[in-house]
């Protein structure tokens, strides 16, 4: 998330450190995907590439600062390692492979062709090997996480995932909806995205306040404000796919329309628009749904003209102000501040 | 198993504890997939119907009497709770796990329509959601399996389960790939099949002895029997698949022909026919991956005139004596001659 933060200069030691323990939960990360089998090594290697802003890994390691008391005094000492500690950076590493999992599944289930600026891997590879490579990475995810002494973050991590299939599940079981309502949008928000961006969040907790303390003030706080954060996050996500260009988001856009999944914007729409609008409107969904584009354009203005796209930053603000406001239970602090600042990034982000 | 096994009454008592178990793990396991969303919790009672010889709970409860040497006395005392305890139970409905989440991901690899005398998946719900199934089943598996005090068994499983990943990868690298030898073809069953055997039975081994008990010579000689039965089961497994109508197998057959996975019948009667037939059985598997099985009876027909027939069961016997070599480190035991009845049985099973 760098690139979209505006650091005020009391935060750079803070975030310098962040930047410092990177390398760690690169290097960890690259060290389980290792294979002694070349074609296993090659794809692995190539899906490095999907590594985007790192967000999850950025949210262990902030969260483990800000539920550490200590932090300010540490840095100050240089003594960093005992807060960004091994177990920071292995969760770090597995919240980024379980994501880059469900990525390289979501691909294939979309028949996405592009990613990160580059073929998808089911576009390389086919089908059958991106369904294989996705199981490898979340068994990888599974394996460096249980080799923590705790079985805890296993557990918060298979649970996390278990959430977050249910959530891509009820969005198929709702393709080609057009009468979803916000709820259960809502609904599928909080488990396909909110349930591991929250889990990152708590494992940064636990890793400073003990594997047994879940139930930490602390620890609930900073996994409400990923929970929320993780809403916001997928809600502007939305937006992009509806309204972002290829080439500015990195990643094939339209999907949402193509594969007939409503979101905010369009369900905001079709609550508020005139009956004759959104007919129109249903017509234009249906032929975007037939891989024809050509209506996109007018459906995007209909969906402008009934105020939902300034309805759908709305929703997300209110998110933000959620995750923000769950932050209150912790001492003010620079940790606290950063994630603070991310809360507000995550929804200018244009990528 | 058991419906191929032949129990000597002095096992019957045993059988019963094994048998009395079940329930417990069938419960667990549908416990851990009740879904709150009706579309998700519709899809995890079908898949239930894949619930098939249940050999991996099967060995995992067996393994963790064998290694039990108090066994036969407190089975006469009647106190089998002591014997299969709950993590057997939890170790036994993560394996079956596991194992299912595979069968959903194979399906929708190998285009499969019948499982168990039944539309697979796939077939019914589509391939999108098959994947995510699949997906949410691995993820079930592990939360279910990090419920336990330790985070071995998690390091186990998530371990096995990448190495398995692995092997269908090296798989799926050598389609079509007409001259793949012998050592290549047993890396893939070590890897797609015995990994997770192994892994069960080391996992039953464990709950015994202690999850800090990897190392103690009867894990690792339960380990060594798991994995070279599973390299048996698979032998045999690709032996049905050539062979075995579908009728009989309860499952769609022919799928390694049509995928182009050379299995070991094959792989000898290539290297041991003359050139000429050579050229006449390639040209039947190049028109048995093209969907046109019109040629597999004259190609079935070539691999028996070589003798290949023959060399697959000796190649699959040759394991099962291995396995039951392993064996011969534990203890004589009831435990561990119901072990060697399973090794015995898994290449004489006909589905």
């Amino acid at each position: 998330m760098q690139g979209v933060l505006d650091i005020p200069a009391e935060l750079e030691s803070l975030q310098g450190m962040v930047a410092d323990a990177f390398p760690r939960v690169i290097e960890v990360f690259e060290q389980q995907l290792v294979s002694d089998l070349p074609p296993v090594d090659e794809m692995c290697r190539y899906i490095e590439r999907y590594r985007g802003k790192m967000l999850r890994p950025t949210l262990v390691l902030l969260c483990g600062i800000a539920a550490n008391e200590r932090h300010e005094s540490l840095i100050q000492l240089g003594s960093t390692d005992s807060i960004c500690t091994h177990a920071h950076i292995i969760c770090g590493a597995v919240s980024e492979m379980v994501h880059m999992a469900t990525l390289v599944h979501d691909d294939v289930l979309d028949e996405a062709e592009i990613r990160r600026r580059g073929q998808t891997l089911n576009m390389l590879h086919g089908n059958e090997s991106s369904v294989i490579l996705g199981d490898y990475l979340i068994a990888s995810a599974y394996e460096l996480c249980s080799s923590l002494d705790s079985p805890v973050p296993s557990r918060i991590v298979g649970n996390a995932s278990a959430v977050m299939c249910t959530g891509e599940l009820l969005q198929l079981h709702h393709r080609d909806n057009h009468s979803l309502d916000e709820a259960t949008y809502l609904e599928i928000l909080d488990r396909k995205t909110a349930a591991l961006i929250g889990a990152a969040c708590e494992l940064g907790a636990i890793c400073t306040l003990g594997f047994d303390q879940r139930d930490h003030p602390i620890a609930q706080s900073l996994l409400a404000y990923g929970k929320s954060l993780g809403v916001a996050f997928q809600i502007q996500d939305d937006v992009l796919d509806l309204m972002g260009s290829e080439e500015q988001v990195g990643k094939s856009v339209g999907k949402d329309l193509e594969k007939g999944k409503l979101t905010y914007p369009l369900i905001h729409h079709l609550a508020h628009a005139d009956e004759r609008q959104t007919l129109r409107s249903l017509e234009l969904v249906r032929k975007a749904s037939q891989q024809d584009r050509s209506g996109v354009p007018e459906l995007i203005e209909a969906i402008s003209s009934t105020g939902s796209i300034e309805a759908t930053q709305s929703l997300a603000s209110s998110y933000v102000e959620r995750a923000k406001g769950a932050l209150l239970e912790l001492p003010v602090s620079h940790g606290r501040s950063m994630l603070e600042l991310i809360a507000d990034a995550v929804i200018r982000r244009s990528y």
